[in-house]
């Protein structure tokens, strides 16, 4: 813990989990040029994880939970991506949401929020970025919310 | 209204809008390099938006129109990251297009062609994209169509 | 047949179809800088197709196959993009898995597999990809599984 963006993760009170191994032949990032491609990532935590569908039995609060833990997932493999120094982000460029929820569900952007609204509490303007978001019947091992990133990195 | 693509859009009959601001804590565009990245946009104009489920009350012509009019909300957006300026476009790299369908609906890629016809219409050889449409149970606000989009710029 | 990657191929016992055609004001692929970005590809090969939904009749085996189906597709319109050779391929840098299911399935990543584990026998190494896998209700032609991809060539 010695860099910018991790003294901001400190005072939000924020341990980046050690980055889950792929399950399969598939890995947690690739690094083209100046981006940082990561894999989706569910809503896992040390001591919990997020399942279910939105508009099902689970409710706005716990998809915005969700979508956080997937972030938080999401920077720790991004700080694997960047050799441990998170301050070598310059930007993040896009998330892509995937929601588990039913026909009826229309507050996808809301859950969504978990994961943008901590992108720019973590890197300030730089974690202003685009987004896709979509609602889809189910996840691998009925996670609740999937997250994949884009990142541009020094 | 000066440039090549800024008439062809005259000539078709196209005004953009101005560009819709971000509901959240993202933004509808983010430039890497040479690439705009535009966030999933809705079937929105100012007369109307489109909603519902394709399979399920909404006709494919609807859906046709709803990939159109997200492609147009797009094209706001990439004058915006283009500085006013369409003919830096050099490009149309990839659409993703979700369309809001039931289970037994299948003709997803003919609704995408309203998003499809129209990059073409626009801007030529240059508008032919790599594109990936999938269904969705539902999408933000009630969306039928949402589409994103990566473009090369000069 | 001349290549390092197309040998490869021949030992696995893969010839790759000629290259789908699109089927709308779309193409199989746009390069951008170093990256080449493909439509997603439906399982369809010269003897079959796979179709239906994983979850409601169609098995775990079954959508691995469709899932490799896909990726075999897209090495067809890769080496298209690479003029003939594949052997200017330098990463696998994503893939996009869309599997057609129902809202109680949960084996995703167990389907995807039949694409990822292909992309490691084909290129090694470099075969190895992030990735993001997420259920669908339903896909253009009724297709069980879509793999889009993002690939570094030389």
């Amino acid at each position: 813990m010695s860099g910018r963006i991790d003294a901001r993760l400190e005072a939000l009170g924020i341990t980046l989990p050690t980055p889950a191994a792929p399950v399969a032949n598939y890995v947690p990032f690739v690094v083209t040029g100046a981006l940082v491609l990561i894999s989706g990532q569910g809503p896992i935590a040390p001591e919990r994880r997020i399942l279910g569908q939105l508009g099902a039995g689970l409710d706005i609060a716990a998809g915005r939970l969700a979508a956080r833990l997937c972030f938080i997932n999401l920077l720790a493999q991004l700080r694997a991506a960047c050799g441990g120094d998170l301050d070598r982000v310059r930007r993040v460029v896009r998330l892509g949401g995937f929601i588990a929820a039913t026909a009826a569900f229309t507050a996808h952007a809301e859950v969504m929020n978990g994961a943008s609204d901590l992108a720019v509490e973590v890197f300030g303007e730089a974690g202003r970025h685009a987004r896709t978001t979509v609602g889809v019947p189910s996840l691998p091992l009925d996670f609740a919310v999937e997250v994949e990133g884009m990142f541009e990195i020094a």
